[in-house]
């Protein structure tokens, strides 16, 4: 027997319009790419991504039509997300960090039918645009531009193309599985995969994101996504900020710690959302600066491990929360985040910020386990660890185009990361699977080694690898760049791990170079590293 | 093109499962009926109602059996919640404090199987059980009890009828739109109607009352919900608060003030959700003690409009925020809840109290409208009164056993409310439609003279209806109930409306009565009044 409630579909569509009706003049601020301050709102936005909606339709594209960005976190690129994906067209958000073979190969796989580029880009896009045959039509996004006009044969430009829309469109009806999006991972090896995302898995994941153990999102809330709006969809952080209307702050292209430090100050921003480098940087500057960060209640840290140093630093300094979270473009990407239970208030504040310094643990929606290498589950002691695995309701089932359930294991996603999970469900992630160094049977973390260097004073980057060893497979190497003015040696560097961690998992030597390889999201190309330095403890 | 994200049902029986994996320790207290606290776990909770579940299944309920429960809130009322829904049945929540005739409607249009019942309901089950041919058996909530088991041949036993299921029942697939729960609306004229919630409902609703501007629910709160869980599922709080692994408190039978205030003093209690008049109570309690109610938060107030007297005393005299929220059963039931926007953050404290002061704004997953009688859309401007209508994912679409979409007028609930709703979404709810004062063509909310009166400290209880006029058609009439001790006259009365609304809304008389008819969900029994005293301004 079913129910007897009223039913509708989970649309992308219908985030925009609750945005647009109940908080429709809440600002929308965005910083030009060509600089400057634009001020939108919510009902300025749906009322774009409708007309954006009606123009792509009257240019004749048709249902989960591929619409490709190339894009800052701007309103243009806000207007894109939703009129797009609200229409039944998939709103592709590529990373233009990648190698362009890499966006070659990505928007021909995706059969992206129009490409949205912000001004940075032009240059790239004339490279690339005689390798794109799917693309229609490229869409400059801002005024005319004569410049970018001879640059690129039969350019149109956002303002005017969206102009030709009708402001009175409708979203359109569609079952909520619908694709809505598409990201490609950026791995470190092998060819992009694209996960395609639905309105289902979209709505599903932002009410998560909202949630108090979430990323508590709500109206009162400004917020400054600095992760960019073509990585994960900026975490999901614009449906977010749509389901709640909450102030969103859009930093354009300057993502440097004195713009932030200006954005977060002038606009009173509550919650900013990052990746750990960005907070270095914000930090460094901040500490140079006369900011009090007054304003910001929390930081939200993902994309790779945040050092417990950069957590204080928020803390001790500022005030500010600092919500560690845990996910990957095939997670989307909410797999974890940190907050506190009732039964912790208790807790000495050391016993509380052992505990926030862990990537938290899964809120309703998904679940993780942990398997050895026979995929037998292991127990979640805190203690164990092995191969994460993730399933949920935002979870990828297959790659674009691949066929149901390939990225699969079972019922599971395996995310590639080594992990440990604790009886109350926290997370650490140890490592990436194939760069945990495995020393004497032992596995020891190159995260955890790495979030322990860049603490040092004298060190403006690391990272640490598993060199071959004769008698113990493999141990674990630093690989440190200097801080400028400062001139670390060996030893200060390995004394400073001593009582952080066993002795027996401190690095065997230390490296010294000017630069650590890093891909397009800013994670170590620790492939690179393993053939650079893989056999400098042999021979 | 559908999108490429795993997909699963959204059922009840993942909320437990979250709970019990993710927070298996954290506490679920509960007041015996029969005096006395217990301890049990998210854990011990899932672990009963699959062994409830298996119970059931032995006993030979069918999928959508109804199961039927006569009860407070405590933990066995808890474990019947997910074990039956889990399973695939219906969980039938029924108020005791209808009428027998009303119980033996409900029941038999509902076709329950079972019915669970607390040792209170003893004399009213014995009372009902001749006219209640469906039941195949009745669960006393509890251990084994002789006189209990004299009263009522074949009587089972809630503890050995649980212990008889199998600890390694697995929770069953199913559509998320099966029906899931079941409750009658308690209207003051007609039948009960039944509204047949579905685990998707369910699920989409429980987001909604975790987010930080629905109730904020989290892992580090410790909920009481006063609210009865044969009320509208608690306020959907069982559901939200496995979804987020809250501390549970269930008060049982005793709902004075003081008893409330033992349990908030004595458990740490840092949100209690109920009716004004539960809060009335607890704040004349408090007054009276040395409580400084010092670990609540917020309260949650719903039910029927909370006089601003009572929230700025929870403010003023204990810190405490009071949320106003409207909805019905019909609406599963949030509506609106009240929470400030980024913008108020800069207006003066009254300014926000008046904003606070309203039933807040719809959450996204619903939206709300008002019309005037000829059935067009009204303004959204905070002035204009009309008829309130609402649609979304967790809204009645047509009563039990009627055809689908007969709740419905067009697209939209009519939910019988007057309300104003401002250009921010703030909804006023000014009367029931039947029960606002039509005077001279102006409307006069009984609710707004209502509230005004209750503030005055020589009344207990009041109630304003609209008695016939010859002039005016209708005019406002204050019944009123004497505090204790106290003897206000006529004039002090309404005198004390001078400043607070218009001259011209003003009651034209006053009725001193001992007592307010109440229905069984304390609503005032305005026809019954108007009945009475509906002539008393005529002849």
């Amino acid at each position: 027997m079913l129910g007897q409630m009223m039913t509708q579909p989970l649309l992308i569509s219908s985030l925009i319009k609750h945005a647009a009706r109940y908080h429709g003049d809440t600002e929308i601020v965005s910083v030009e790419t060509t600089g400057g301050i634009v001020r939108t709102t919510w009902q300025d936005v749906e009322l774009g991504a409708r007309q954006l909606a009606s123009a792509l339709a009257k240019f004749g594209l048709k249902p989960s039509d591929r619409c490709a960005t190339l894009a800052w976190n701007n309103f243009r690129h806000l207007e894109i997300y939703f009129g797009t994906a609200g229409a039944g067209y998939v709103c592709h958000t590529i990373n233009p960090r990648l190698f362009p073979e890499q966006l070659i190969y990505i928007m021909n796989h995706a059969e992206d039918q129009v490409l949205f580029f912000d001004r940075t880009f032009l240059p790239l896009v004339v490279k690339l645009k005689d390798h794109l045959p799917t693309i229609q039509s490229y869409i400059l996004l801002g005024p005319q531009d004569d410049e970018a006009a001879a640059a690129v044969p039969g350019l149109k430009f956002y303002d005017e193309f969206k102009s030709d829309g009708d402001s009175g469109y409708q979203w359109p009806d569609m079952d909520e599985n619908s694709a809505s999006s598409l990201c490609y991972t950026s791995g470190t090896t092998g060819n992009p995969k694209g996960v395609l995302y639905s309105h289902r898995s979209t709505l599903l994941h932002s009410f998560a994101v909202c949630t108090p153990d979430g990323l508590a999102i709500s109206a009162r809330d400004t917020v400054l996504p600095v992760v960019p709006m073509f990585h994960v969809n900026a975490w999901g952080v614009p449906y977010a900020a749509a389901m709640v209307g909450a102030r969103l702050v859009l930093p354009g292209p300057g993502l440097d710690g004195d713009s932030l430090i200006k954005l977060i100050d002038g606009e009173g921003v509550t919650v900013a959302l990052g990746v750990p480098t960005i907070w270095q940087g914000l930090l460094n500057a901040a500490a140079k600066s006369d900011t009090k960060l007054a304003s910001l209640q929390r930081t939200v840290v993902g994309g790779s491990a945040c050092p417990p140093s950069t957590i204080a630093a928020f803390r001790d300094r500022y005030g500010v929360d600092t919500i560690h979270a845990w996910g990957m473009t095939e997670t989307s990407p909410i797999g974890s985040a940190n907050s506190l239970k009732h039964k912790h208030a208790v807790l000495p504040k050391d016993e509380q910020h052992k505990i926030r310094n862990t990537q938290g643990r899964p809120p309703f929606g998904v679940e993780l386990r942990l398997t050895d290498d026979q995929r037998q589950t292991l127990p979640e002691d805190g203690h164990a660890q092995g191969d994460l695995s993730i399933r949920g309701h935002w979870i990828v089932d297959s790659y674009f185009k691949e066929t149901p359930g390939s990225a699969k294991t079972g019922d599971w996603f395996l995310t590639g990361d080594v992990a440990t999970i604790d009886p109350d469900g926290y997370i650490v992630i140890r490592d990436r699977s194939k760069d945990v160094i495995k020393s004497g049977g032992e596995w020891i973390s190159s995260v955890e080694l790495e979030g322990i260097a860049v603490g040092h004073p004298d060190l403006a980057d690391a990272a640490v690898i598993g060199a071959k060893h004769e008698k113990w497979d493999e141990r674990p190497v630093l690989i440190a760049v200097k801080a400028a003015d400062k001139n670390p040696d060996e030893k200060s560097l390995l004394d400073f791990y001593n009582g952080k961690i066993a002795k027996w998992q401190i690095p065997d030597k230390v490296l010294f170079v000017d630069a650590i390889p890093r891909n397009a999201t800013g994670k170590i190309l620790k492939n690179k590293l393993r053939e650079l330095y893989g056999d400098c403890l042999i021979g």
